[in-house]
């Protein structure tokens, strides 16, 4: 293998990764929908960039600092799809002189800030909850949605640009049908709302996405955009949903192993929970543990990861190591010292932990720097 | 408020931290037993300066990462207390080379790499398992035991020197007496596989420490030394075990707050997994909350974060985003934009994710850069 791997190492499978892209891109292009892709998943302007190839020009951000630092990487149409921090208004003003800025609000308190601060033109997406209940207004609450749409007409810089949701209630369903269920009737109830807007006056568009929705739908529907993040890497949660196969995993976490225990079955792997994330499935979902298991075991062969030992997991996760409760055929392949390779549950949360990815040909993409005060200021935007 | 906090934000009570290290100093001096904190907690050169302060000239860390990250600035006595990684030999030779350094094998297999390819003196100590069972040699299994001492003895560079154990399964216990009853057993047995040793003419140290044990006993007993890490923060988890009141909890996340829903008493911070890691209490375990928690509840209060509520908690947490279960008072005191603070429920973890400590003073501390590649590479030690 040419690859020098000598601690737990974030491998990305590019040919994977572009691939999944370019499935989305296709998709969307058919529906004839805006793809806006989320970024948080991958935070990397390199990998920004492969989007960008397909023709990609809008993306959706999670935070002000991701906002920032995308546009510095000259992406000059981004949403950050989170309530409106108050506390950033300073930069999120800053971000909308420069670029096609959107935000999302879900009060009138929140929108009577940003006509007091906010100086550019700023697209302010309504957030409607369609059942997933973390935020967001009650799509069959049309009197406090028409209040927040009023609040924001009547500001000079503000636009109602439309309405946004994330059924995030599909994370956890294993069965497509009922994904596809959940995506439908978060649609349907998204145009109702459309519709009482356009009652009032209100041309207002409609955006979505969540990964197993946009995985599982074929044409999107009468949406005007898709948001979709996780999908560039897929993970193991999403083939146990059911969004993608076990072949569609572009990310892997190298890790060496330090430790055997033939008593009890078990590998110990120098990689843990500053590495994979503690993100778990539960119990009996993908493999027949009784307990929750925090990442898949493939070995590593010629320079890339196998399939997946469809009876051995992580079962154990703590600072930096990881408990493998191994079947016989992989605990007879490993020794102390080599490489096993780990799918991890949430690739988002182990990315954000690694920092860097280094490609199956030994490339390293780096991505934005870790929360610290200063990285992502305005300063070093301007 | 002096701060200006606009997000998430880790806050240091850098007084509770000292004081939190002053006591463990004493206690340590009192039992006449040698401090070798675990520097794994805080990654920090400027906190590990704290210690030093103290007198401590001993420390314990979790990599070769960061045995070379301590060592660069100035630590001469370092024990990497996982079992030795053998991808990374070239580094431990080198540091080998440069500090008193410390490892841990569990095998022959590893013993047999060390002698081959470290050229400089070594301590080797053997870790014992006393109940855990993550790794480490059975403590009744002698024989296996021995056949490690023995390997290690014939080798030139290494020396045994002595016995290490980690009595994980304090963790989750919530009752001082059967706390105190593990760090007895750990002892004891300990103590027979240290005497069998003696019998063999080996004379080796014995060396112990977790939290929840170190905080609970007050005279250590005949161990050489202790290497607890979480206590100078401690967290909620320690709190849930009775290793600290909630007073003694020296790290909170500020987080601003975006969202609230008064139908479901829920507050909707900013403030996810990437911030506070996926660590949780069980159910009904510090609250009455019917699922798992990620974080304790505070306001802040000039410039310092209040007592925790006791029936409020996070009860939902995504990548940027947490959900807090209200209680009314709680709820009726928040607005959105205002800040609450967050004890995390396992600091390690927190800390490792922010990268950064922001005292209450406003003071800004730097600790170790994340898992990049070349980051703490040998080049940039030597």
């Amino acid at each position: 293998m040419a690859l020098q791997i000598t601690k737990p190492t974030l491998l990305l499978n590019e040919k994977r990764a572009l691939a999944n892209i370019d499935r989305m891109v296709e998709k969307a292009t058919r529906s004839g929908v805006r793809f806006r892709p989320h970024f948080k998943t991958h935070q990397s302007a390199e990998i920004g960039q492969w989007f960008r190839d397909k023709g990609v020009t809008a993306i959706t951000v999670s935070s002000v600092d991701m906002a920032l630092y995308f546009a510095r990487h000259e992406w000059a149409d981004i949403t950050i799809a989170i309530p409106v921090n108050l506390r950033q208004l300073d930069a999120i003003d800053y971000l909308a002189s420069r670029i096609k800025l959107g935000v999302v609000v879900e009060s009138v308190e929140a929108v009577d800030s940003l006509r007091q601060q906010i100086g550019s033109d700023l697209q302010v997406w309504l957030k409607i909850d369609v059942g997933y209940h973390r935020t967001g207004l009650l799509w069959d609450d049309p009197s406090s949605i028409m209040q927040v749409a009023r609040s924001v007409k009547s500001a000079k810089k503000l636009r109602v640009k439309g309405l946004l949701t994330h059924a995030g209630h599909t994370y956890g369903e294993t069965s497509a049908e009922k994904i596809r269920a959940i995506y439908r009737q978060s649609l349907e109830r998204m145009t109702i709302v459309q519709y009482e807007l356009s009652q009032q006056g209100y041309d207002v568009q409609i955006s979505v996405g969540d990964t197993p929705g946009c995985s599982l739908i074929e044409n999107f529907g009468e949406v005007d955009e898709i948001r979709p993040g996780n999908f560039i890497f897929y993970d193991l949660s999403q083939v146990w949903f059911g969004s993608c196969r076990e072949e569609d995993v572009a990310l892997a976490l190298a890790c060496p192993v330090i430790s055997k225990h033939a008593a009890r079955n078990q590998i110990v792997i120098y990689g843990g929970a500053i590495h994979l994330s503690k993100e778990s499935l539960p119990a009996n979902s993908l493999t027949n543990h009784q307990v929750p298991i925090y990442g898949g075991i493939c070995l590593m062969e010629d320079g890339c990861w196998s399939g997946m030992f469809q009876n051995s997991a992580i079962i154990n996760l703590s600072q930096e190591h990881g408990v493998i409760d191994a079947e016989e055929q992989l605990f007879k392949s490993v020794n102390v010292g080599d490489l096993v390779a780990i799918l991890p549950v949430h690739s988002c949360l182990t990315a954000n932990l690694m920092g860097q990815y280094q490609t199956l040909g030994g490339k390293q993409i780096d991505m934005i720097s870790r929360n610290k005060f200063s990285k992502e200021s305005i300063s070093e935007f301007a």
